[in-house]
């Protein structure tokens, strides 16, 4: 029985993406050799690099002057790298506080120098998104998370600002159109709409680099990577070669528009059913609902066995919620078709049915 | 045709890890669902990581009070992670300099310190390993690169020192039986003979972490790292799965005291032909030659044609030195069965008969 795949991340992809990626893994393109025994600086990979960037920057429709990397560390070491990078000598950085994502990157970047936390949900259990709130003007940076896939918020509106906008998309890049003239850096780990862990996309505006008056070491400097073409050091080879195959897969679904379509629909349909059915209970804020992870509760704890039995029988795989907010989450990335969240819907009426 | 895999990394892996990877990547261990499409924090991950770490305490023979981590970012972020956790605020580091790797980590711990380089072999184009130098008595830790991929040099004799020994075995780790208790940190990118490109391995003594009077970012900490089992941020999961499997096969082959006498046989095969060959020269020092990679050139630059082509149509793969070197350069990793040697033999062999 093929698993219905509710998993935060690593989650699911597409199974023409894994199929292709298995027999890549035996034999590449016909050349009698594995992917991942041939070297990164081959015609061959150097053409899988190459395309997987363009991917980017045509999915995204990204304007003139802005590079896309692949890197390794996940968004985890870009919260070091976006204050190396960014962050001027005495400079000062403002951070939009709206999770542990969000906050793990304000820890990393006060290791540099001054951070400004100009607002946080985190008053309420970070369920929903700050609004009104006044970004200083002194800062090199505004620092912000545009999905948190472990509340199930998303922004909906980026904060407006003239220093340079940083995002970390990492769970919903390729979910949504999106202007990215506003933005002057984007980073995302892979490991949601756009590959295997391993890789990290990143999105600059070569503009913006080596103004900080900082020396960075040469694995933490965007410039650096840049002039290498992401190869300064060997790349994570199968995770960038299944991010391009994701890529082709979503261009192949009629790109960000159409996917964007699909992910409200099947947000939608989700949604109306926590929100009917009295035995459960959203987590976030309504207007604030992230479209890729639906966070609920349990109304009624009791009934947790009955539940959780149920999904498990169901072929429903990673709808634990996370331990910080508890409960369930059921995450609805690209690649989950409608068909498995009308099979969880179905689950939580049999339940209703069960229990009443 | 199979190809006769040369390339000096990502390089020839066990062709049955190839097969099992392949299979993980459709379904894995038949759970229905892809190895890369599961949480790093499922039991079943969970359990690929204990053992790929279990499996290098055990083949290694690594005592008591010694940690194993998979990281991300390759030798290049070690470059810079070694300085951050070992190099006192105002101390000193000694570097031992063989090669294009070893300078490259030089310079990421001068962004960080005062570094001594008391050995190079830089004068001769790194075709040899240092003898007969003074390692510094004012120093924190002393760094130095076991096997020189490019050059095809190899340490045989490590430094000896009252301060830290770290050792860069990304080139050679798993080919040779060592004693690990000279070493107090030892990482290598396992593109070689431990799995694909897209995890680091790192073996380091506990007691010598959190005393340098540093403040270190979370990424770049060993010990942040080790508090979380290598699961601070998602690891990198294909790359450490593959490894696991490879060392499995490596355990399978009776371990690496088994793996080196083969590794001498079919270097010795191979250094014997370049020897004997009067159209070939070896480049390294005779007694610091690699059991990993063979270096050569040729005698005669005119015959250049004749030699590609010939290696080329007998399907080996990856033979081409290093630019920085030139000529070429044969990497025999633990996977490369002895028959491609005696194939490439052969071609030299018969390069030999057709220009005489």
């Amino acid at each position: 029985m093929k698993k219905h795949n509710f998993s935060a991340g690593p989650c699911i992809l597409p199974q023409e993406v894994l199929k292709k990626a298995a027999n890549a893994v035996t034999n590449f393109n016909g050349i009698d050799l594995s992917l991942i025994e041939i070297s990164h600086r081959s015609k061959e990979f150097v053409e899988v690099m190459e395309k997987a960037r363009s991917l980017v920057k045509e999915l995204l429709n990204l304007p003139e002057g802005y590079s896309v990397l692949f890197l390794q560390g996940g968004a985890s070491l870009e919260f070091l790298m976006t204050p190396y990078n960014l962050l001027k000598v005495n400079g000062k950085a403002g951070y939009f506080d709206t999770g542990t994502w969000s906050s793990k990157a304000i820890k990393e970047a006060k290791t540099l120098g001054e951070v400004d936390v100009f607002a946080s949900s985190k008053d309420k259990g970070y369920n929903y998104i700050p609004k009104n709130y006044n970004i200083p003007s002194d800062i090199d940076y505004v620092h912000c998370t545009s999905n948190n896939t472990i509340f199930g918020t998303q922004i909906k509106e980026f904060p407006k600002t003239d220093a340079l906008l940083v995002c970390d998309m990492s769970s919903d890049i390729f979910s949504r159109e999106l202007d990215f003239t506003q933005f002057d850096l984007v980073y995302a780990g892979a490991q949601k709409n756009m590959g295997p862990a391993g890789t990290t996309l990143v999105i600059v505006k070569d503009e913006i680099l080596g103004k900080t008056g900082r020396s960075i070491p040469s694995m933490l400097d965007y410039q650096v990577h840049l002039s290498k073409d992401s190869m300064f050091n060997t790349p994570p080879v199968f995770a960038v070669y299944v991010s391009m195959l994701t890529l082709e897969w979503l261009k192949e679904q009629g790109g960000v528009k159409a996917i964007e379509k699909i992910n409200q629909e099947k947000a939608a349909l989700l949604y109306a059913e926590v929100d009917r059915n009295p035995l459960f209970i959203g987590f976030a804020n309504k207007e604030d609902r992230s479209t890729m992870n639906v966070t609920f509760n349990l109304t009624n704890e009791t009934h947790k066995d009955t539940f959780d039995k149920l999904w498990n029988e169901a072929g429903i795989n990673g709808l634990k919620g996370h331990k910080s907010v508890g409960g369930y989450r059921a995450s609805i990335y690209n690649a989950m078709p409608i068909e498995s969240i009308k099979v969880l819907i179905n689950v939580m009426q049999q339940f209703e049915k069960q229990v009443s």
